[in-house]
């Protein structure tokens, strides 16, 4: 009955993500374990730092393995990342886990997650019949996992990722309240909402293209979005730079897109 | 067992969106009755033609009524056009009603909404915990109006419109398919999304502050945007604008707030 939070990352900026991230998880006292699968495109540094928060790094490399996932990308190379998202199926040491993007941030515990069935997830703030694929709680097994990549394979992604095919292949998702999953641009786009509701938000998503770990210069105090980057570059400063051995310097802030450069 | 759409209108911009929304609706093929409620703010020549298109032409003024609804706006005057529509509970002539934005626009007949219970509606793309009020399905009850007024002067509105009302009053209302509110921008916002499910888009609302009436410029064919505002200046064109003594000049396209210049 181990219940475990999974997160993934390509690259050290999202690797740095997932440091915060899950130091972000321990500081409000989750009593599950913490896994994040890898691929050879985050540093030897990084995934150190990560092995001393997480119990788990999982080193996955679709490129390279001659499993079903590999031939499935060949056939559908535009879900690269996709693909690598999938292999969250296959942790089957784990009885049930929340997926967390590395771009999420916890806010409070959200141990109560744990509790929910797969497929159970937030709504999407574009298209609210979709659910964001930031945050969601399933199952892992072997035979969901190859139904998945069969689904990729022969019906691809009416979105080029993991959220388009995750909800053609869970088009009966259990809804769970926003605040587990808030956008941070929400507080603009309803900002009253965001004044009545934001108290309970549980965590926060730094959805789009612009992500905390490019850069403090988002995180004024005067705005909500600000202080949700604040409080993000404070677990950063305080708990993950500390951490590293030559400091920022080494992380690509520029976040490249995933590279083959180490095995 | 009489069941009705309901609109609101208290200005002549409003009232041509209501016009139009009329038209597709009946050109859908609804079975139901339709009912507008207007104030003194809509001209004569407005109503005039609203009452070619609509069984039930509703005069409400708040303002000069002596009712609970007038003494409830003097304690919150900035609910003003929310207490008007809120009177949409008094139609007990109904046994049902869908409860329609004026800046909406049915696509396809929506009638199998008259088939949910009381509050369902659709999510807002902003805070998706809430509902959007643009549509929503309501069994009208002078008790329920009552309770609603109560609540609107002693609690306000966490947004100052109905909307922050009504998602107070009805914390557990029932969830519909965005299909049955799809925000025009949405096109925008998720396009695969919109590209997956839009041709299942049953009525278009065109939520914020630029209006169809207020220009047919956004009407560009090239955009989905622009051809659900083509869609609506159709209907302007071809059913509305003909069936007005003087044509649109006579309908401020500036859609001024609503005064009291006539009774
Ligand atoms: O180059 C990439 C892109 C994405 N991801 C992982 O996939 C998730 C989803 O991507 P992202 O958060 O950038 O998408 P968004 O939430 O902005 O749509 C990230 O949080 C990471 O966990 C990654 O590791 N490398
Ligand atoms: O000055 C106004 C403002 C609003 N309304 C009515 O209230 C609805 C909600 O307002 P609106 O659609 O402008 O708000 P939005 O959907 O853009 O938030 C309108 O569709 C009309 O039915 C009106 O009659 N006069
Ligand atoms: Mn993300
Ligand atoms: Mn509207």
């Amino acid at each position: 009955m181990t219940e475990a939070y999974v997160t993934l990352a390509t690259t050290d900026g999202y690797g740095v993500g997932a440091l915060v991230l899950g130091h972000s998880l321990l500081s409000h006292g989750t009593t599950r374990q913490l896994c994040i699968l890898v691929t050879p495109g985050v540093s030897e540094q990084v995934r150190s730092a990560l092995s001393q928060v997480y119990h788990n790094v999982v080193l996955v490399d679709v490129m390279d393995s001659g499993d079903s996932a590999h031939l499935a990308l060949l056939e559908r190379p535009e879900l690269g990342i996709t693909f690598t998202k999938l292999h969250c199926w296959t942790l089957t040491q784990y009885t049930k886990c929340v997926f967390l993007d590395a771009d999420t941030l916890a806010l409070q515990n959200t141990d109560e997650l744990f509790t929910q069935p797969e497929l159970s997830a937030a709504c999407d703030v574009g298209w609210p019949d979709c659910f964001n694929s930031g945050m969601f709680v399933f199952v892992p097994s072997q035979e969901t996992y190859e139904q998945l990549l069969d689904f990729a394979k022969t019906k691809g992604s009416f979105d080029g990722g993991d959220q388009g095919l995750l909800n053609s292949f869970f088009p009966n998702w259990h809804r769970l309240s926003f605040v587990y999953n808030m956008v941070a641009t929400a507080c603009y786009t309803y900002l009253p909402a965001f004044k009545e509701f934001g108290r309970n938000v549980k965590l926060v998503h730094f959805l789009g293209s612009t992500k905390p770990w490019h850069g403090e210069s988002a995180a004024q105090p005067g705005s909500a979005y600000g202080s949700f980057v604040g409080a993000w570059w404070t677990i950063y400063r305080e708990l993950v730079r500390p951490s590293m051995p030559q400091s920022e310097a080494k992380f690509d802030p520029t976040d490249a897109p995933p590279q083959q450069q180490e095995q």
